[in-house]
Protein backbone atom coordinates (compact mmCIF):
# COMPACT_ATOMS: atom_id res chain seq x y z
CA UNK A 1 0.00 0.00 0.00
CA UNK A 2 0.93 3.64 -0.55
CA UNK A 3 -0.09 6.59 1.00
CA UNK A 4 -0.74 9.72 -0.70
CA UNK A 5 -1.70 12.90 0.05
CA UNK A 6 -4.47 14.89 -2.68
CA UNK A 7 -4.73 18.79 -3.52
CA UNK A 8 -8.42 19.07 -4.14
CA UNK A 9 -10.77 21.90 -5.54
CA UNK A 10 -14.29 21.58 -6.32
CA UNK A 11 -17.72 23.07 -7.20
CA UNK A 12 -19.64 22.45 -4.49
CA UNK A 13 -23.08 23.21 -5.99
CA UNK A 14 -23.54 19.76 -7.64
CA UNK A 15 -22.83 17.91 -4.18
CA UNK A 16 -24.35 17.19 -1.22
CA UNK A 17 -21.33 18.05 0.15
CA UNK A 18 -18.25 16.42 0.82
CA UNK A 19 -19.51 13.04 3.06
CA UNK A 20 -20.41 9.98 1.35
CA UNK A 21 -24.25 9.24 1.22
CA UNK A 22 -25.34 6.39 -0.84
CA UNK A 23 -27.16 7.43 -3.66
CA UNK A 24 -26.23 10.72 -3.63
CA UNK A 25 -23.85 13.23 -5.22
CA UNK A 26 -20.89 13.98 -2.97
CA UNK A 27 -17.27 14.88 -3.55
CA UNK A 28 -15.88 12.26 -1.61
CA UNK A 29 -18.35 9.79 -3.23
CA UNK A 30 -17.00 10.97 -6.95
CA UNK A 31 -13.41 10.53 -5.67
CA UNK A 32 -13.47 7.18 -4.33
CA UNK A 33 -15.27 6.07 -7.50
CA UNK A 34 -12.28 8.12 -9.38
CA UNK A 35 -9.67 6.20 -7.15
CA UNK A 36 -11.22 2.95 -7.56
CA UNK A 37 -11.12 3.04 -11.41
CA UNK A 38 -7.32 4.05 -11.08
CA UNK A 39 -6.49 1.29 -8.51
CA UNK A 40 -8.80 -1.56 -9.67
CA UNK A 41 -10.60 -1.54 -6.20
CA UNK A 42 -12.24 0.15 -3.81
CA UNK A 43 -10.13 2.76 -2.18
CA UNK A 44 -11.44 5.01 0.89
CA UNK A 45 -10.49 8.99 0.60
CA UNK A 46 -10.35 10.54 3.74
CA UNK A 47 -10.69 14.25 3.80
CA UNK A 48 -9.35 17.26 5.99
CA UNK A 49 -12.81 19.38 5.82
CA UNK A 50 -16.29 17.91 5.38
CA UNK A 51 -17.76 20.76 3.39
CA UNK A 52 -21.36 21.21 3.80
CA UNK A 53 -24.18 20.83 0.92
CA UNK A 54 -22.83 23.89 -1.96
CA UNK A 55 -19.82 24.84 -0.06
CA UNK A 56 -16.42 25.01 -2.97
CA UNK A 57 -13.20 24.14 -2.12
CA UNK A 58 -9.82 25.60 -3.31
CA UNK A 59 -7.32 23.86 -0.99
CA UNK A 60 -9.42 20.64 0.69
CA UNK A 61 -6.72 17.93 0.84
CA UNK A 62 -7.64 14.07 1.49
CA UNK A 63 -5.40 11.18 1.86
CA UNK A 64 -5.77 7.38 0.17
CA UNK A 65 -4.05 4.35 0.38
CA UNK A 66 -3.54 2.78 -3.33
CA UNK A 67 -2.68 -0.42 -3.33
CA UNK A 68 -0.35 -0.16 -6.04
CA UNK A 69 2.11 2.25 -5.68
CA UNK A 70 2.46 4.55 -8.79
CA UNK A 71 4.75 6.56 -9.82
CA UNK A 72 3.86 9.97 -10.60
CA UNK A 73 0.94 11.22 -12.70
CA UNK A 74 -1.59 9.87 -9.82
CA UNK A 75 -3.34 13.81 -10.29
CA UNK A 76 -3.53 13.65 -14.25
CA UNK A 77 -4.90 9.72 -13.58
CA UNK A 78 -7.65 10.77 -11.19
CA UNK A 79 -8.51 13.81 -13.12
CA UNK A 80 -9.35 11.90 -16.05
CA UNK A 81 -11.96 9.40 -14.29
CA UNK A 82 -13.22 12.46 -12.46
CA UNK A 83 -14.23 14.17 -15.85
CA UNK A 84 -16.60 15.66 -15.92
CA UNK A 85 -17.00 16.39 -12.33
CA UNK A 86 -16.46 19.66 -11.54
CA UNK A 87 -13.60 18.37 -9.33
CA UNK A 88 -9.68 18.77 -9.77
CA UNK A 89 -6.54 17.08 -7.92
CA UNK A 90 -4.65 19.76 -8.26
CA UNK A 91 -1.65 17.54 -6.76
CA UNK A 92 -1.15 14.11 -5.28
CA UNK A 93 2.37 13.18 -3.16
CA UNK A 94 3.59 10.33 -2.01
CA UNK A 95 3.44 10.51 2.13
CA UNK A 96 4.32 8.32 5.44
CA UNK A 97 1.24 6.16 6.15
CA UNK A 98 0.86 8.35 9.89
CA UNK A 99 -0.08 11.01 7.57
CA UNK A 100 -3.89 11.67 8.22
CA UNK A 101 -5.64 14.72 6.23
CA UNK A 102 -7.95 14.95 9.25
CA UNK A 103 -6.18 14.45 12.18
CA UNK A 104 -2.76 15.46 11.45
CA UNK A 105 -4.12 19.21 10.27
CA UNK A 106 -2.50 22.13 12.26
CA UNK A 107 -5.25 24.54 10.57
CA UNK A 108 -7.80 25.18 8.08
CA UNK A 109 -8.61 28.36 6.58
CA UNK A 110 -11.95 29.46 5.25
CA UNK A 111 -12.93 32.28 3.28
CA UNK A 112 -15.98 33.65 2.98
CA UNK A 113 -17.57 35.90 -0.27
CA UNK A 114 -20.47 38.52 0.07
CA UNK A 115 -21.44 40.54 -2.98
CA UNK A 116 -23.10 44.01 -1.56
CA UNK A 117 -25.48 44.85 -3.74
CA UNK A 118 -28.78 45.32 -4.96
CA UNK A 119 -28.22 43.43 -8.42
CA UNK A 120 -28.74 39.86 -8.89
CA UNK A 121 -25.03 37.65 -9.29
CA UNK A 122 -24.30 36.34 -13.15
CA UNK A 123 -20.43 35.48 -13.34
CA UNK A 124 -20.60 34.89 -9.59
CA UNK A 125 -24.22 33.37 -9.34
CA UNK A 126 -23.48 30.43 -7.01
CA UNK A 127 -20.12 31.49 -5.51
CA UNK A 128 -21.16 34.40 -3.46
CA UNK A 129 -23.58 35.00 -0.85
CA UNK A 130 -25.44 38.42 -2.74
CA UNK A 131 -26.62 40.99 0.14
CA UNK A 132 -29.04 44.02 -0.82
CA UNK A 133 -28.97 46.55 2.75
CA UNK A 134 -25.47 47.75 2.62
CA UNK A 135 -23.44 46.05 5.17
CA UNK A 136 -20.76 48.35 7.38
CA UNK A 137 -17.30 45.76 6.88
CA UNK A 138 -15.49 47.51 9.19
CA UNK A 139 -17.95 47.34 11.97
CA UNK A 140 -18.48 43.41 11.11
CA UNK A 141 -14.38 43.60 10.91
CA UNK A 142 -14.30 44.51 14.48
CA UNK A 143 -17.44 42.85 16.16
CA UNK A 144 -15.68 39.83 14.58
CA UNK A 145 -13.31 39.79 17.15
CA UNK A 146 -14.59 39.23 19.72
CA UNK A 147 -15.34 35.48 18.94
CA UNK A 148 -11.33 35.06 18.70
CA UNK A 149 -10.03 32.63 21.06
CA UNK A 150 -10.93 29.43 22.90
CA UNK A 151 -14.99 29.50 23.29
CA UNK A 152 -17.77 26.89 23.47
CA UNK A 153 -18.82 27.76 20.33
CA UNK A 154 -22.34 26.01 20.68
CA UNK A 155 -24.60 28.92 19.61
CA UNK A 156 -22.54 28.52 16.07
CA UNK A 157 -22.95 24.95 16.00
CA UNK A 158 -25.24 22.35 13.71
CA UNK A 159 -27.29 20.86 15.88
CA UNK A 160 -26.50 17.45 14.12
CA UNK A 161 -22.63 18.18 14.67
CA UNK A 162 -21.01 15.42 15.77
CA UNK A 163 -17.57 16.99 17.20
CA UNK A 164 -17.17 15.78 20.78
CA UNK A 165 -16.90 19.34 22.35
CA UNK A 166 -18.00 22.60 21.01
CA UNK A 167 -15.37 24.27 22.18
CA UNK A 168 -12.81 25.39 19.76
CA UNK A 169 -10.38 27.99 19.16
CA UNK A 170 -10.69 31.00 16.65
CA UNK A 171 -7.36 32.08 15.74
CA UNK A 172 -8.65 34.38 13.39
CA UNK A 173 -12.00 36.23 11.68
CA UNK A 174 -10.96 39.12 9.40
CA UNK A 175 -13.39 40.90 7.26
CA UNK A 176 -12.68 43.64 4.78
CA UNK A 177 -14.16 45.23 1.41
CA UNK A 178 -13.37 45.24 -1.69
CA UNK A 179 -15.49 47.54 -3.81
CA UNK A 180 -19.10 45.56 -3.50
CA UNK A 181 -17.43 42.40 -2.36
CA UNK A 182 -16.52 42.04 1.12
CA UNK A 183 -14.34 39.17 1.99
CA UNK A 184 -14.46 37.26 5.04
CA UNK A 185 -11.42 35.09 6.54
CA UNK A 186 -11.22 32.77 8.96
CA UNK A 187 -8.48 30.17 10.59
CA UNK A 188 -8.61 27.54 13.40
CA UNK A 189 -7.38 24.33 13.75
CA UNK A 190 -10.98 22.93 13.53
CA UNK A 191 -14.30 24.23 13.05
CA UNK A 192 -17.78 22.72 14.24
CA UNK A 193 -20.57 21.90 11.72
CA UNK A 194 -22.02 25.33 10.09
CA UNK A 195 -19.44 26.88 12.62
CA UNK A 196 -18.65 29.59 10.12
CA UNK A 197 -22.01 30.14 7.99
CA UNK A 198 -23.51 30.79 11.62
CA UNK A 199 -20.84 33.09 12.86
CA UNK A 200 -20.70 34.99 8.80
CA UNK A 201 -24.79 34.85 9.32
CA UNK A 202 -24.73 36.38 12.66
CA UNK A 203 -21.85 39.12 12.10
CA UNK A 204 -24.43 40.06 8.82
CA UNK A 205 -27.02 41.44 11.22
CA UNK A 206 -23.70 43.47 12.98
CA UNK A 207 -23.07 44.52 9.33
CA UNK A 208 -26.62 46.38 8.79
CA UNK A 209 -27.11 47.77 12.02
CA UNK A 210 -29.13 45.61 13.40
CA UNK A 211 -26.99 44.07 16.04
CA UNK A 212 -23.81 44.93 17.70
CA UNK A 213 -20.62 43.49 19.21
CA UNK A 214 -22.24 43.44 23.08
CA UNK A 215 -24.95 41.64 21.14
CA UNK A 216 -22.50 38.86 19.38
CA UNK A 217 -20.84 38.15 23.10
CA UNK A 218 -23.68 37.76 24.15
CA UNK A 219 -25.00 34.86 21.88
CA UNK A 220 -21.41 33.39 22.38
CA UNK A 221 -21.90 33.43 25.74
CA UNK A 222 -25.12 31.89 26.00
CA UNK A 223 -23.94 28.99 24.38
CA UNK A 224 -27.79 28.33 23.60
CA UNK A 225 -28.41 26.83 19.07
CA UNK A 226 -31.58 28.81 19.45
CA UNK A 227 -29.52 32.49 19.73
CA UNK A 228 -27.43 32.38 16.54
CA UNK A 229 -28.63 34.68 13.65
CA UNK A 230 -29.68 33.41 10.57
CA UNK A 231 -27.13 31.38 8.89
CA UNK A 232 -25.50 32.01 5.84
CA UNK A 233 -26.59 30.02 2.73
CA UNK A 234 -23.34 28.10 1.41
CA UNK A 235 -22.73 29.64 -1.89
CA UNK A 236 -20.21 32.28 -0.58
CA UNK A 237 -17.97 29.93 1.25
CA UNK A 238 -14.48 28.28 0.49
CA UNK A 239 -12.33 25.81 2.40
CA UNK A 240 -9.26 27.48 1.43
CA UNK A 241 -6.39 26.00 2.31
CA UNK A 242 -5.28 23.30 5.41
CA UNK A 243 -1.65 23.56 6.97
CA UNK A 244 -0.23 20.41 8.41
CA UNK A 245 3.41 20.48 10.11
CA UNK B 1 -38.31 60.78 -24.23
CA UNK B 2 -35.35 60.27 -21.65
CA UNK B 3 -31.96 58.69 -22.49
CA UNK B 4 -30.19 56.05 -19.82
CA UNK B 5 -26.90 54.79 -19.28
CA UNK B 6 -26.94 51.55 -17.95
CA UNK B 7 -23.90 49.92 -16.40
CA UNK B 8 -24.08 46.20 -17.11
CA UNK B 9 -23.04 42.70 -15.74
CA UNK B 10 -23.23 39.32 -17.48
CA UNK B 11 -22.20 35.55 -17.85
CA UNK B 12 -21.68 35.17 -21.50
CA UNK B 13 -21.60 31.57 -21.59
CA UNK B 14 -25.66 31.33 -22.18
CA UNK B 15 -25.57 34.11 -25.18
CA UNK B 16 -24.16 34.19 -28.44
CA UNK B 17 -22.58 37.62 -28.03
CA UNK B 18 -23.86 40.73 -27.12
CA UNK B 19 -25.60 41.35 -30.69
CA UNK B 20 -29.02 41.30 -31.33
CA UNK B 21 -29.81 38.06 -33.85
CA UNK B 22 -33.47 36.52 -34.32
CA UNK B 23 -34.41 33.72 -33.02
CA UNK B 24 -30.90 33.18 -31.03
CA UNK B 25 -30.11 34.15 -27.64
CA UNK B 26 -28.20 37.30 -27.34
CA UNK B 27 -27.46 40.31 -24.32
CA UNK B 28 -28.40 42.92 -26.13
CA UNK B 29 -31.85 41.27 -26.96
CA UNK B 30 -32.61 40.05 -23.54
CA UNK B 31 -32.05 43.52 -22.67
CA UNK B 32 -34.09 44.92 -25.39
CA UNK B 33 -37.08 42.32 -23.99
CA UNK B 34 -36.73 43.93 -20.35
CA UNK B 35 -36.88 47.01 -21.37
CA UNK B 36 -39.64 46.72 -23.76
CA UNK B 37 -41.12 44.93 -21.04
CA UNK B 38 -40.58 47.47 -18.54
CA UNK B 39 -41.53 50.74 -20.96
CA UNK B 40 -44.79 49.17 -22.72
CA UNK B 41 -43.28 49.12 -26.24
CA UNK B 42 -39.97 48.25 -28.25
CA UNK B 43 -36.69 49.92 -27.01
CA UNK B 44 -33.38 49.54 -28.63
CA UNK B 45 -30.21 49.09 -26.29
CA UNK B 46 -26.83 50.48 -27.78
CA UNK B 47 -23.91 48.68 -26.08
CA UNK B 48 -20.00 50.24 -25.80
CA UNK B 49 -18.89 46.64 -27.10
CA UNK B 50 -20.33 44.47 -28.72
CA UNK B 51 -18.69 41.34 -27.09
CA UNK B 52 -18.55 37.79 -29.23
CA UNK B 53 -20.00 34.67 -28.34
CA UNK B 54 -19.51 33.28 -24.95
CA UNK B 55 -17.30 36.81 -23.50
CA UNK B 56 -18.28 38.24 -20.36
CA UNK B 57 -18.65 41.21 -18.93
CA UNK B 58 -18.19 42.97 -15.33
CA UNK B 59 -18.97 46.74 -16.56
CA UNK B 60 -20.40 46.87 -20.43
CA UNK B 61 -21.99 50.41 -21.03
CA UNK B 62 -25.34 50.85 -22.80
CA UNK B 63 -27.95 53.51 -23.67
CA UNK B 64 -31.61 53.59 -24.13
CA UNK B 65 -34.09 56.24 -24.98
CA UNK B 66 -37.49 54.91 -22.14
CA UNK B 67 -40.74 56.61 -23.68
CA UNK B 68 -42.06 57.00 -19.97
CA UNK B 69 -39.40 59.24 -17.52
CA UNK B 70 -38.55 56.97 -14.94
CA UNK B 71 -37.57 58.52 -11.73
CA UNK B 72 -34.96 56.09 -9.85
CA UNK B 73 -35.65 52.33 -9.24
CA UNK B 74 -34.59 51.52 -13.37
CA UNK B 75 -31.96 49.17 -12.58
CA UNK B 76 -34.28 47.49 -10.06
CA UNK B 77 -37.05 47.45 -12.75
CA UNK B 78 -35.22 45.96 -16.02
CA UNK B 79 -33.36 43.27 -13.60
CA UNK B 80 -36.90 42.09 -12.21
CA UNK B 81 -37.86 41.46 -15.88
CA UNK B 82 -34.72 39.90 -16.54
CA UNK B 83 -34.62 37.11 -14.31
CA UNK B 84 -33.24 34.64 -14.61
CA UNK B 85 -30.58 35.80 -17.14
CA UNK B 86 -27.50 35.64 -15.94
CA UNK B 87 -27.61 39.58 -16.73
CA UNK B 88 -27.73 42.32 -14.17
CA UNK B 89 -27.86 46.08 -14.55
CA UNK B 90 -26.27 47.83 -12.03
CA UNK B 91 -26.44 51.19 -11.94
CA UNK B 92 -28.91 53.37 -14.55
CA UNK B 93 -28.67 56.64 -14.94
CA UNK B 94 -30.22 59.55 -16.51
CA UNK B 95 -27.90 60.98 -18.97
CA UNK B 96 -28.03 64.04 -22.02
CA UNK B 97 -29.36 62.76 -24.71
CA UNK B 98 -26.80 63.50 -26.38
CA UNK B 99 -24.75 60.46 -24.42
CA UNK B 100 -23.70 57.65 -26.97
CA UNK B 101 -22.34 54.51 -25.42
CA UNK B 102 -20.18 53.33 -28.64
CA UNK B 103 -19.50 56.85 -29.71
CA UNK B 104 -18.88 58.93 -26.84
CA UNK B 105 -16.70 56.19 -25.22
CA UNK B 106 -13.21 57.17 -24.86
CA UNK B 107 -11.32 53.69 -23.51
CA UNK B 108 -12.06 50.28 -23.37
CA UNK B 109 -10.40 47.87 -20.59
CA UNK B 110 -10.84 44.31 -21.07
CA UNK B 111 -9.36 41.49 -18.96
CA UNK B 112 -8.42 37.71 -19.64
CA UNK B 113 -8.21 35.71 -17.09
CA UNK B 114 -6.05 32.23 -17.95
CA UNK B 115 -5.46 29.31 -15.62
CA UNK B 116 -2.26 27.92 -16.14
CA UNK B 117 -2.38 24.32 -14.85
CA UNK B 118 -3.11 20.50 -15.78
CA UNK B 119 -5.88 19.90 -13.65
CA UNK B 120 -9.24 21.10 -15.30
CA UNK B 121 -11.20 23.67 -13.88
CA UNK B 122 -13.78 23.64 -11.16
CA UNK B 123 -14.98 26.69 -9.65
CA UNK B 124 -13.73 28.82 -12.84
CA UNK B 125 -15.01 26.48 -15.55
CA UNK B 126 -16.37 29.09 -18.42
CA UNK B 127 -14.74 31.94 -16.47
CA UNK B 128 -11.52 31.51 -17.62
CA UNK B 129 -8.74 29.62 -20.23
CA UNK B 130 -7.39 26.73 -19.11
CA UNK B 131 -3.40 26.09 -20.26
CA UNK B 132 -0.98 23.39 -19.46
CA UNK B 133 2.15 23.98 -20.48
CA UNK B 134 3.78 26.21 -18.08
CA UNK B 135 3.83 29.99 -19.53
CA UNK B 136 6.50 32.07 -19.11
CA UNK B 137 4.28 35.39 -17.67
CA UNK B 138 7.08 38.02 -17.97
CA UNK B 139 8.04 37.29 -21.10
CA UNK B 140 4.49 37.43 -22.31
CA UNK B 141 4.11 41.04 -20.71
CA UNK B 142 7.62 42.28 -22.47
CA UNK B 143 6.51 40.41 -25.80
CA UNK B 144 3.21 42.03 -25.52
CA UNK B 145 4.65 45.84 -25.34
CA UNK B 146 5.69 45.32 -29.19
CA UNK B 147 1.80 45.99 -29.77
CA UNK B 148 1.58 49.05 -27.83
CA UNK B 149 0.98 52.11 -30.08
CA UNK B 150 -1.34 52.67 -33.26
CA UNK B 151 -0.56 50.00 -35.82
CA UNK B 152 -3.17 48.48 -38.61
CA UNK B 153 -4.15 45.43 -36.50
CA UNK B 154 -5.22 43.48 -39.90
CA UNK B 155 -3.44 40.47 -38.45
CA UNK B 156 -5.13 40.33 -34.83
CA UNK B 157 -8.72 41.25 -36.88
CA UNK B 158 -11.34 38.85 -37.37
CA UNK B 159 -12.50 38.51 -41.29
CA UNK B 160 -15.82 39.36 -40.39
CA UNK B 161 -14.91 42.74 -38.77
CA UNK B 162 -17.20 45.47 -39.71
CA UNK B 163 -14.59 48.20 -38.51
CA UNK B 164 -13.80 50.91 -41.66
CA UNK B 165 -10.18 50.83 -40.49
CA UNK B 166 -7.84 48.33 -39.47
CA UNK B 167 -5.87 51.18 -37.74
CA UNK B 168 -5.85 50.98 -33.72
CA UNK B 169 -3.78 52.10 -30.82
CA UNK B 170 -3.49 50.41 -27.71
CA UNK B 171 -2.49 51.53 -24.50
CA UNK B 172 -1.84 48.78 -22.40
CA UNK B 173 -1.00 45.53 -22.28
CA UNK B 174 -0.09 44.21 -19.11
CA UNK B 175 0.73 40.23 -18.23
CA UNK B 176 1.01 39.33 -14.65
CA UNK B 177 1.28 36.20 -12.99
CA UNK B 178 -0.51 35.35 -9.29
CA UNK B 179 0.03 31.72 -8.74
CA UNK B 180 -1.42 29.93 -11.23
CA UNK B 181 -3.39 32.76 -12.98
CA UNK B 182 -1.92 34.97 -15.29
CA UNK B 183 -4.34 37.56 -15.93
CA UNK B 184 -3.84 39.87 -19.50
CA UNK B 185 -5.40 43.39 -19.18
CA UNK B 186 -5.50 45.58 -21.87
CA UNK B 187 -6.81 49.28 -22.74
CA UNK B 188 -7.89 51.29 -25.98
CA UNK B 189 -10.71 53.84 -27.36
CA UNK B 190 -11.81 50.57 -29.45
CA UNK B 191 -10.51 47.13 -30.05
CA UNK B 192 -11.35 45.03 -33.66
CA UNK B 193 -13.48 41.69 -33.82
CA UNK B 194 -11.41 39.30 -31.83
CA UNK B 195 -8.60 41.43 -31.68
CA UNK B 196 -8.12 40.68 -27.92
CA UNK B 197 -8.24 37.18 -28.72
CA UNK B 198 -6.24 37.00 -31.05
CA UNK B 199 -3.49 38.96 -29.52
CA UNK B 200 -3.85 37.01 -26.15
CA UNK B 201 -3.94 33.53 -28.53
CA UNK B 202 -0.87 34.73 -30.19
CA UNK B 203 0.94 35.74 -26.88
CA UNK B 204 0.46 32.39 -25.48
CA UNK B 205 2.49 30.92 -28.43
CA UNK B 206 5.64 33.40 -26.65
CA UNK B 207 4.70 32.32 -23.44
CA UNK B 208 5.02 28.52 -23.85
CA UNK B 209 9.02 29.26 -25.70
CA UNK B 210 7.34 28.39 -29.16
CA UNK B 211 7.78 32.21 -30.61
CA UNK B 212 9.17 35.49 -29.19
CA UNK B 213 8.60 39.28 -29.42
CA UNK B 214 10.26 39.53 -32.83
CA UNK B 215 7.90 37.06 -34.33
CA UNK B 216 5.02 38.95 -32.48
CA UNK B 217 6.48 42.16 -34.41
CA UNK B 218 6.54 39.74 -37.73
CA UNK B 219 3.08 39.05 -37.98
CA UNK B 220 1.91 42.39 -36.53
CA UNK B 221 3.85 43.98 -39.25
CA UNK B 222 2.42 41.38 -42.19
CA UNK B 223 -1.07 43.11 -41.41
CA UNK B 224 -1.72 39.42 -42.61
CA UNK B 225 -4.10 37.55 -41.08
CA UNK B 226 -3.60 34.01 -41.59
CA UNK B 227 -0.23 35.17 -39.94
CA UNK B 228 -2.09 35.45 -36.53
CA UNK B 229 -1.67 32.47 -34.07
CA UNK B 230 -4.80 30.22 -33.26
CA UNK B 231 -6.99 32.48 -31.25
CA UNK B 232 -8.05 31.99 -27.79
CA UNK B 233 -10.78 30.85 -26.77
CA UNK B 234 -13.92 33.08 -25.33
CA UNK B 235 -13.85 31.85 -21.54
CA UNK B 236 -11.48 34.13 -19.97
CA UNK B 237 -12.27 37.42 -21.66
CA UNK B 238 -14.43 40.23 -19.57
CA UNK B 239 -14.65 43.57 -20.84
CA UNK B 240 -14.20 45.21 -17.24
CA UNK B 241 -15.37 49.29 -18.18
CA UNK B 242 -15.42 51.85 -20.51
CA UNK B 243 -14.29 55.34 -20.04
CA UNK B 244 -16.52 58.80 -20.88
CA UNK B 245 -15.46 61.76 -20.35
Amino acid sequence: MARYKLLIEYHGGPYQGWMRLPGKPTVQGALEEAAAALDGGPVEIYGAGRTDSGVHAMGQVAHCDFAIDRPGKVADALNAHLRPHPIAVLKAEKVDEDFHARFSARARHYRFVIINRRANLTVENGLAWRISPKLDAKRMHEAAQVLLGTHDFTTFRDVECQARSPVKTLDKFDVARYGDRIECTLSAQSFLHRQVRSMVGSLVEVGRGKRDARWLTQILEAADRTACGPVSPPDGLYLEKVDYD
